[in-house]
């Protein structure tokens, strides 16, 4: 299985096309490996109507052979500037058909300073500034997208399955979280997603809460965790909340039925939105379906933040459901649906599974690890 | 020891009043914690000439009022912009004493989104980029930051010193890796300062390597490590380059004997180079020190990069010594001093120490490490 780089191009060429843009400078690396495989830093791509052309330095010289076989690379040697890399990029030739005059830059990832040194170095050029073009393409996976997602949530899997399995009854959230991290690069991932969530007791309410070292495992009644390994460049992100033997122990009956019935409800939603994801969905619509049970059960201002967001390079990828999301959803996204009820206080209670939008449903890509486990 | 963050942000209101600024926004969210001791995400610092303002959201009212008990905080609710947080806060009154006009924002941090909302939100303000100016405060540190990267180089070391201890000689660059980056975390570190290089032989040379799997320990000669732990939002940063059990072998004379060639010269860099440190060196002066020496051995092509950068917050924090850096040194100042030779398709040798500027000269403060340890 190989990944259609050009193709991914194209695609932003049609972009470009659409808006009348004759070039694209992408700064961001992670569009850059997107659009190129090439994952060094310092790096951008010119995107021309006709070709690409990889600017970077000398450090990345073999590798960019080694990623991007199929892309040009100009190599800044001493003296040089990206700039002048550009300059000598921007003629008519292999990368333009014609001399370009208005050219799109990422404005979330142009900085204010390459922004400036860019307008007074090419006052020829007009410089569009432009939101998620390359973001947008992302949402959409391809085959080898999705098997990378599934390969890394497998990963996060085996680690959570192997830390419950090893953890100490007096490890604290900090120890927890060690712990987890270092079994999902042991598993076989790359590194993590993101810096994963382990909170106990009422700080699982907190929906970032910074692991702790306060509080050992013996003295906690719930756990909450959120994590996910990255492997080959692409992320998991799970989340799933249990009683702690102490919890389950004799001494805790009402702490347990109100568990029990948070987590009834938590459940309910998220079975309920995966079961309306499919192709044509509105993305609003998905998440009111979540948010209305947990309303109905009287816990609606207890869910604070959207029901889920797409995942692929980056954690919180482009697209999401939220109330105000009016987008739909097309084969092949690829979404976390995570509802939660948050009792500050008292504790939060959240179950994430990572969802495949298929052309006629949906395919929940962590189904192997129980929704209670 | 307690931290005075009123007087960093009256060091940069100098600097406002040096440049005739009325106000500064500050969005680069280590800048903001380093004037405020807030440390969550998605948060501006609005500095007026009389007083600062934090502009937050819901999620870190309570992080606030813990971390920045002396600092005023408008908190978004919903329905809110951050723009609109900033425009009641640039009226006359506690924040500033008249009406504001030219303001100073982070170039390398503001982005070009962010750049075009507030010249459109504030038509009546001139948004003017600057550079590095709480990054040249940053480098002067205080006796509480001393002390925390003291506390980061000893867990750093410590982490090293077990890894070394226990690694398995089935241990591929990535496996040793793993095991270092846990136990920094093991030993007191909330985080590693930057991804850990671990290399074996040939690779040494690549002063950027990724950690692979295609190797053992038992069938290398020589490993480079490159690695810090993060503790309390500040860094250490070190290198060390050892032979292996296989290196140190009978039947590696030839290479033992080139390996010792190099590191004394390395050595002689380094510990010259340190020797020269003191207040009022010109960097550019302590960077020709330790190039000269590896020059006339023979070796200069193999220098490629500069001798030493500053470490506080991040592990490149401003400042450092270069063949172009015509600043000078000042008391409290921390730097690293990390002269190499890299020979291609052989191997590299680089030895690191973090060093504090003294009012008479140096303290390194790695040096309870040995430098061949």
């Amino acid at each position: 299985m190989t990944i259609n780089f050009k193709r991914r191009r194209e695609r932003l060429q049609q972009v470009m096309l659409e808006n009348e843009l004759d070039g694209y400078l992408i700064v961001d690396p992670v569009n850059v490996s997107y659009l190129t495989g090439f994952n060094g830093e310092d790096s951008y791509l010119w995107l021309g109507d006709s070709d690409a052309l990889l600017l970077s330095d000398s450090r990345f010289t073999e590798q960019i052979k080694e990623e991007s076989p199929d892309v040009d690379a100009a190599i800044r040697v001493s003296g040089q500037t990206t700039y002048g890399l550009i300059k000598d990029a921007i003629g008519v030739g292999k990368y333009n058909s014609r001399v370009p005059k208005k050219v799109g830059i990422e404005s979330s990832s142009t900085t204010l300073a390459l922004y400036v040194k860019l307008c007074e170095t090419f006052s020829e050029l007009e410089f569009v500034p432009r939101s998620n073009d390359v973001e947008k393409l992302r949402e959409i996976k391809d085959a080898w997208e999705i098997s990378a997602i599934r390969l890394s949530i497998d990963i996060s899997i085996a680690a959570y399955r192997e830390t419950r399995r090893i953890i100490c009854q007096d490890a604290t959230e900090v120890d927890f979280r060690d712990e987890l991290e270092y079994r999902m690069r042991k598993c076989g991932g790359d590194d993590v997603s993101f810096p994963s969530i382990v909170a106990y007791d009422a700080r699982t309410a907190l929906p970032h809460a910074i692991p702790s070292r306060r509080v050992r495992l013996s003295d906690a009644n719930m756990v909450l965790v959120d994590w996910g390994a990255k492997r080959d460049y692409y992320v998991g992100d799970l989340t799933r909340t249990y009683l702690t033997e102490r919890g389950l122990g004799a001494s805790s009956a009402e702490y347990r039925r109100k568990f029990t019935e948070l987590f009834k409800i938590v459940l309910e939603a998220h079975d309920a939105a995966i079961t309306a994801i499919k192709p044509g969905a509105v993305c609003k619509e998905i998440d009111a379906i979540a948010r209305d049970i947990i309303k109905s059960s009287g816990y609606g201002e207890y869910f604070g933040h959207g029901l889920g967001h797409g995942i692929g390079r980056v954690v919180h990828d482009s697209g999401g459901f939220s109330p105000n999301a009016s987008s739909t959803l097309q084969a092949n996204m690829i979404m976390t649906v995570e509802p939660g009820i948050y009792l500050p206080g008292w504790g939060g209670i959240r179950i994430e599974d990572d969802v495949l939008v298929t052309p006629t449903g949906s395919e929940v890509l962590s189904s192997q690890l129980p929704v209670d486990e």
